[in-house]
């Protein structure tokens, strides 16, 4: 199987596949040698970055943090310092509850509430039954979980706008926020306005190496900092992942339209070969997830054969649904998405899932 | 100033100054492009290495973390877990209690109890004496805050003997492990087989970019492994920093004698000085405190105008000290060191401190 993968030359998720080597020679070679590195959160390649991020999300501040894990925790623990309440509220099937080992509980002590069900992004309606006060809502766009479903505009601006009522602070889970923009046809700023806290990602979509942000208001990014340190996140260098965060987002936010389009595109192609189904049926951001009718490994076979012939990746592996018969994999579109023709793609999986 | 430093080519402190584009472009030549990259604690660029430094170490397991302040807060967390008791000595000193924000408290509700006094390191005497039950001993070896201060060999022997006995985890704090080696004569496994559980840092004496490995027993190593996620610190790709690490590891491990027998010249060198006082006087790592007699911006002015004729860079700036009419720099001997001469040295030092 590995040999297989190696061998491979595209893929149909995600961006080209790069080892170590090659990427830290591209950083090298695209930087200025002019750089000096950050110290301790210090410096002009973490600030001047920060600021950046701070701008296009239309916020006062922003810190740079090895991880979204680590970004979140704290933005929740300063809200619920803030309100003086430990309950914070989110989806169930957040990154904070699947990921995380509860670091939320047994660093924060802080309690989860639940809002809405697995299976669908939560509504207004399921926030207006809530029955337990709460310090902090975490809304995560798009729902990474269920196959990258964002609420309309509209629910999202009620949904905020009961928070805001109630006094409770609204935090943005933005680890694909990037990916959102063409579907809301919103700038990050517009979108960020309707939160305190907002956090980003320069992994996934953007492909840099590791890292995050969290952004707000100056006073919040300010304790934010002291509880990076409490976490062991604030590195005495952090730049590799600044700097590795910073082109990726130069070469690829401007193609997050065309990542959407190309979800669009494979989804609308996947729809027509019948053992195949994709939710959502007409993707949202740059995400879906593929459901496939059949012995998971007659395909799981199937699908390395087919990586054998044409060196393409498909996927990696298939994971059991509720859809009896069915299992999934979730497809992201990437740079490596891009080199796949729409026809291809058909021809692959229609000979993937065509019964014997 | 910043003009002063960016011009001088020679620096009494810490390794030759590099700027990060320099150092990934040799991490990027010095590495085989076969190398994958880890993906969340896994692979062999992240196992193999630390598999080797557990086993530098005599110890069964060990896990790569991006700091030291999370690698001992997660260490003492399981081990007051394991005690039920949440109370964990150190020397007030400790990077735990000057470095941290408390975080120790915030994040892990332990609380600290303090060994001995603030100058001097901790004895067998300061332990006998503690009237608080304890979960957790740690022992900083070197002590830095007080110039890298050791116990002797029987005296940590008989430390570690009675913790043993009382049922108390020992934790080494091993920030600059590497760097008394020379001084104890012992092995780092004879060293690490008086301790339960060690950190070791990767930057510091040995220049790598950042990072830090816990070594234990493989399931103390296993929770923390879980306590890595929750703080953030399980990030998708550490390689920059494990690759950076393993490259200083064995370009400097090599010199910690060449390092301590420099720092032992230097401050023979420097006690020869009518105005400068060595701690210790005779250094029993690569690292000492240089007090200087006289004032602050007067001295701090003349370094400035020796580094302009000398390109030579002695301290970035002093401190005040107990001592009265006495600042301090600490010293740390690294390949930059090295480049400089003892006579030089004695010259320089001789013309800073000369009364006008």
């Amino acid at each position: 199987m590995q040999e297989i993968l190696n061998n491979c030359t595209r893929f149909l998720t995600g961006h080209p596949r790069q080892r170590p080597q090659e990427i830290l020679s591209e950083i090298a070679a695209n930087m200025s040698e002019e750089i000096t590195a950050d110290v301790y959160g210090t410096g002009d390649v973490i600030r001047n970055f920060e600021i950046s991020i701070a701008d296009l999300l239309g916020k006062k501040a922003a810190v740079f943090m090895p991880s979204g894990t680590m970004a979140q925790q704290i933005a929740l623990r300063i809200w619920a310092q803030r309100k003086k309440l430990n309950n914070i509220a989110f989806h169930p099937k957040s990154h904070l509850e699947l990921h995380e080992h509860k670091g939320y509980e047994y660093l924060h002590n802080l309690h989860s509430v639940y809002v809405g069900e697995a299976h669908r992004v939560f509504a207004f309606d399921d926030l207006r039954t809530l029955n337990v006060p709460i310090a902090a809502l975490l809304i995560e766009l798009p729902q990474r979980e269920i196959g990258g479903v964002l609420p309309s505009w509209q629910e999202l601006q009620n949904i905020c706008s009961w928070a805001k009522n109630k006094n409770i602070a609204l935090h943005l889970d933005g680890a694909r926020l990037w990916e959102c923009k063409p579907f809301y046809e919103k700038s990050y700023r517009e979108i960020c306005s309707l939160f305190d806290s907002i956090y980003v990602s320069f992994y996934k979509g953007i492909g840099g190496i590791a890292g995050a942000i969290l952004a707000g208001d100056s006073n919040i990014i300010a304790e934010a900092k002291i509880w990076k340190r409490r976490h062991g996140g604030d590195l005495v260098h952090l730049y590799p992942y600044i700097l590795s965060a910073e082109q990726c987002f130069k070469q690829r936010l401007p193609k997050m339209e065309s990542y959407y389009h190309k979800a669009n595109d494979i989804a609308r192609v996947l729809r027509e070969i019948p053992n195949i189904k994709v939710t959502p049926e007409e993707p949202m951001t740059n995400m879906m997830h593929v459901y496939l009718h059949g012995d998971k490994s007659t395909l799981e076979e199937r699908a390395l054969q087919l990586a054998k012939q044409s060196k393409i990746w498909l996927f990696n592996r298939l994971v059991p649904t509720v859809l009896p018969g069915y299992h999934k994999f979730e497809l992201s579109v990437g740079d490596a998405t891009l080199q796949i023709d729409n026809n291809e793609i058909y021809d692959l999986f229609t000979r993937l899932t065509r019964q014997i």
